[in-house]
């Protein structure tokens, strides 16, 4: 959405067990403005499900299973956010994230059920959403929201071929405009 | 946490299929501000982990199963916002969910599969986090932050017999002062 790329890689997933929180996982990190998700590469099932939604209501957005996160996080040309309950507060981390994103692509790793210690050294920064147990997603969208100021909501989509057209009450979609 | 009370409903729920997201929003509830979870009364099990992680980590936050969320919204004695990807955008809505929730509760209804027209007709405000589809958790995640301005992050727990100790790096979790 910016000049440097904004990625959200999820460390670890389950098929099956995991399918819908890895899928929400990269839902959200569409819809609040990261370029990109990563997911392993046994997450094949919702990857798919980003793509396909990514068809239909528009991009870019890009997916990507990889056979190794950690060596992602490792080997990221840029500053690495990781998500943990025990990091330091978002409030006070955001500052310094959007000051390094203005700089240099910015990679927030996701945790799955376990994350090896070496994650949370190799990252610029652990950060937490409230040091509380609560969701990935949750703490996902806090920091993108935070991290653009907002700015990711009125992002404008293309290719899409279909379009939500905001509304007080009831739903309405409708063909994109063709002059857009 | 405020003065009126800010309530979450979650209208539908499958047990098995849903219980990690179900339980992703109570979680979501409580670490984000809201005073209360209201769940359809087939979620048992994500109850009772709502209500395990309360004891552990501290409250006040009520967890309730209702036989009838639909009546619960109907009869709301306050404002009710439901967040649905058809709605007005949370950026234009946030301000009245301020003001409305300065007099009288709020209510942030979350939907389920399947949202009954009537939903959308008692709400207050349909409220979107952006109009693409992604995740009932990310959204309610967003409308919490932005409703409570980011107070919530520094939310104080009462009874909790774990606190975690923000750090830049690893994990530090200690019993609580008993002089809080």
């Amino acid at each position: 959405m910016d000049d440097h790329e904004v990625a959200v890689c999820r460390l670890s997933h389950r098929p099956g067990r995991d399918d819908r929180m890895t899928t929400h996982v990269g839902l959200t990190a569409r819809a609040l403005g990261a370029d990109r998700v990563v997911f392993p590469d046994n997450a094949t099932g919702p990857a798919e499900t980003v793509e396909d939604i990514t068809g239909r209501f528009g991009g870019p957005f890009d997916v990507e299973l990889n056979a190794s996160p950690k060596r992602l996080v490792r080997e990221w040309p840029g500053t690495v956010a990781h998500l943990t309950m025990y990091g330091l507060p978002v409030q006070d981390v955001e500052a310094d994230l959007r000051a390094a994103h203005a700089e240099e692509p910015l990679l927030v790793v996701v945790g799955g059920e376990k994350v090896p210690f070496e994650v949370y050294e190799h990252a610029d920064h652990n950060v937490a959403v409230t040091n509380q147990p609560h969701s990935e997603i949750a703490g996902l969208a806090v920091v993108l929201d935070r991290l653009f100021e907002g700015r990711e909501l009125d992002r404008e989509w293309t290719d899409a071929d279909r379009v939500v057209v905001p509304k007080a009450t009831g739903k309405e979609v409708v063909e994109p405009d063709d002059g857009e």
